[in-house]
């Protein structure tokens, strides 16, 4: 009898750029290893299938005492204090830092992984709830994305799946 | 041979308003769909079921580069730029900029989802850890938790379960 | 036939003391309960794993609506409103309040967890591409790493697991 097919479901909720990275680097990983991914994109997860918002996706400093500067290759620098993290600049400064370092390594931008994981078969669905709550339509979203679907669609989608909520 | 039985679980850690709404849609779409839902409520995701605060969980806009008012459907705003966000005034704008547009998408509130979950059959528990960390007790929790339990007690509820960290 | 061993792994991709912790009180008691616990460190969460940072997690109060100081036990204090989270000093203030509550409830530290749950069998790795974005290597983390994994290693690791992003 046939082993029943692995799956693992992602589900987007956020669309800070550091936030944006597990289900791409997780979910290419499993299309590698021939697991079915569903990928569905909800609340501020949307900004990552928003062809306007996609390619501007920040990583700012506030909120998070982990993000300290010296680890992103920054030498001598020990961190940004969390009060420094709330003044103008410093949003543009840490989404650069990591753009830069993330192209370093050769790791594909937000865009670019998406389309590969198209690409290779994986099923990308915008919750509808979200896309109601935005005022967004099908015509705003990349092209991988297959579908408007609900919270009930999405259940009936996730039966037996490793369900990964970020 | 009967089918197991489909079971969910969601850990609710977070207090913000945002992330209270996951586990509510998916949870409701999971009751409907005839899945047994069990929620657990931990450290910030007390506030959910404290009955002083259910009514007053906020939405900040510090941390979240995502969160811009033009998509919360204030036409011509471009975003809170991070550096605003930690001016005062901007979460309650923020909170009821949010509150409004699940209102008049015909969204429950956090009250009112709970209750309709728990009357629909969900197991709802509190953390004990964290109703030990905040001096509460269960006079202090809406009337749909059912219990206190520890970590140890969730893992052996949870067995066979899609369990689901928010 | 001999049931199968449960399974369930963590993955921690966040910094923040408060956030440090449920992967570890539910890893915990996963051990207790027979359970298979696998761990992976990735992005911020490295923090947890590296021997410079484990003992200096800190929880800032700005992003988190929920963070209510008279929550933390002191008496009268009506919370951090948003603003004056990003004031200096803050976060130090909220990070010894907690530290403070946890040790008087007997939870263990974060380095006491991370050495009680490797010697209890937990199987700890850390992510490769966060370990080549922050420049590190295995001698900067806690004994209990057992190696540097890719994605792809822990999508094998994690075949039938219950798996809880946090």
């Amino acid at each position: 009898m046939a082993e029943e097919q692995r799956k693992i479901a992602f589900i987007c909720s956020k669309g800070n750029l550091d936030m944006a990275y597990p289900a791409l680097v997780m979910g290419w990983a499993a299309l590698g290893n021939g697991i079915d991914v569903t990928i569905f994109f909800t609340f501020w997860g949307m900004d990552m299938i928003n062809k306007a918002r996609v390619d501007h996706l920040e990583i700012p400093p506030v909120g998070n005492a982990s993000m300290k500067m010296n680890l992103m290759g920054v030498p001598g620098y020990v961190g940004i204090p969390q009060f420094l993290g709330a003044f103008p600049g410093m949003t543009p400064i840490a989404t650069a830092l990591m753009n830069d370092k993330m192209k370093k390594l050769g790791v594909p931008t937000v865009r670019e992984y998406l389309e590969m994981m198209a690409d290779a078969g994986a099923n990308m669905y915008a919750c509808k709830l979200s896309v109601d709550m935005f005022g967004l339509k099908k015509e705003d979203f990349i092209d991988g994305v297959k579908d408007i679907v609900t919270a009930s669609d999405f259940m009936d989608m996730t039966e037996g799946a490793q369900i990964i909520f970020i």
